[in-house]
């Protein structure tokens, strides 16, 4: 299956491409490596407002790092003219969870945007990765999730 | 106008630049790509201590990221022996914002420094980013901030 | 000396690669740039759990980060196919520090890290680096380290 379909698949439509909050681009392509800014989650269109270990469950968060990793391939399909083929890896996630001190699961949260780029990409969407808590994320979002990729 | 002539239109000299406060250098070359260690914010030569949600506005705060831009210039001007219009892209920030766990506007106080980027270097100027929260930094400073550049 | 000799003087000896705590890989490379997932700080093969400011001196916050700094070079070894000389260069650091808010020597604590791989690796251990306080981590753990190197 190629990615579109797998996506089709899975039932996911890539939304628009996010616009930046402020002076910043969504994505720099230097040599064969694409930088993606940090995706903040977002529900409805509007930032996904909580924290992990006060209002939200790990379980909500895994769902707010799904909804990253389907707006972080809309950015990668704009940066790759609509070819999402041309993505050769996914290298790295660094994954931002708004939480309290107490909250300890982080990477569970994280799965959420990992499992999927793993069920999409396959082997190619295998990728290395930092998950820790924040004190607070722009605009009172519960998971900010930035990306490199390799692609061609 | 070239790069230079730009810095002194808008009045900035560019100090001395930083020494690093641990084991570590301000930066590292590797293929075409910069690796900037996080400046943090000064004043006067000392750090820029404080607080976003305590004891700092959001527009103090955009002034020390602003100030930690003419920093980070001053790094990438070093590594690039002078000639600053080597950097043929600045790539990445991550902006690290010291703030308490209710202040939502780290993407406004990461603009001090993202504007005056795209201010000196025009196009090349435009960069992806992450920017959060974070619970203290190294010496107390209000704000600080890595870069990737894309140099020749 | 080679690498392993500097590290058996050391009296260093590699432990089996970490497994991740999730949906992901401890490396990936691309190109000649390796990208190492953060590794948690461990003892006795679990996690190392503390906070800088709590629990935890600064001392034993560097013992936490040079235990990182051992783990992160058998991840390392084997990105390299146990060709430890084939590093051609530290590139860079991200260290995360759970701390409490007022705590403010996370560049002393991630020197644990800096220092031992700079003693093992001579001039391409000299790497950039940002450290800062985080809430907190997954598993609890102290310290947060991920790292990018050059390989051939």
């Amino acid at each position: 299956m190629s990615i579109p379909q797998k996506l089709q698949s899975l039932g996911i439509s890539l939304p628009p491409v996010a616009t930046p909050a402020a002076a910043y681009v969504m994505f720099v392509r230097s040599g064969n490596t694409l930088y993606i800014s940090g995706h903040i989650a977002k529900k409805d269109g509007k930032p996904w407002v909580g924290q992990l270990g006060r209002d939200m469950t790990t379980e909500q968060g895994r769902e707010a790092a799904r909804a990253v990793a389907i707006d972080l391939m809309a950015t990668l399909n704009a940066a790759c003219d609509g070819q999402l083929d041309r993505v050769t890896r996914i290298v790295k996630l660094v994954s931002l969870v708004n939480s309290t001190p107490d909250f300890t699961e982080h990477h569970l949260v994280t799965n959420g945007c990992s499992e999927l780029l793993g069920e999409v990409f396959g082997d190619a969407g295998r990728h290395a990765r930092s998950a820790f808590g924040v004190a607070q994320l722009p605009l009172g979002s519960c998971v900010e999730i930035e990306m490199i990729a390799e692609v061609r």
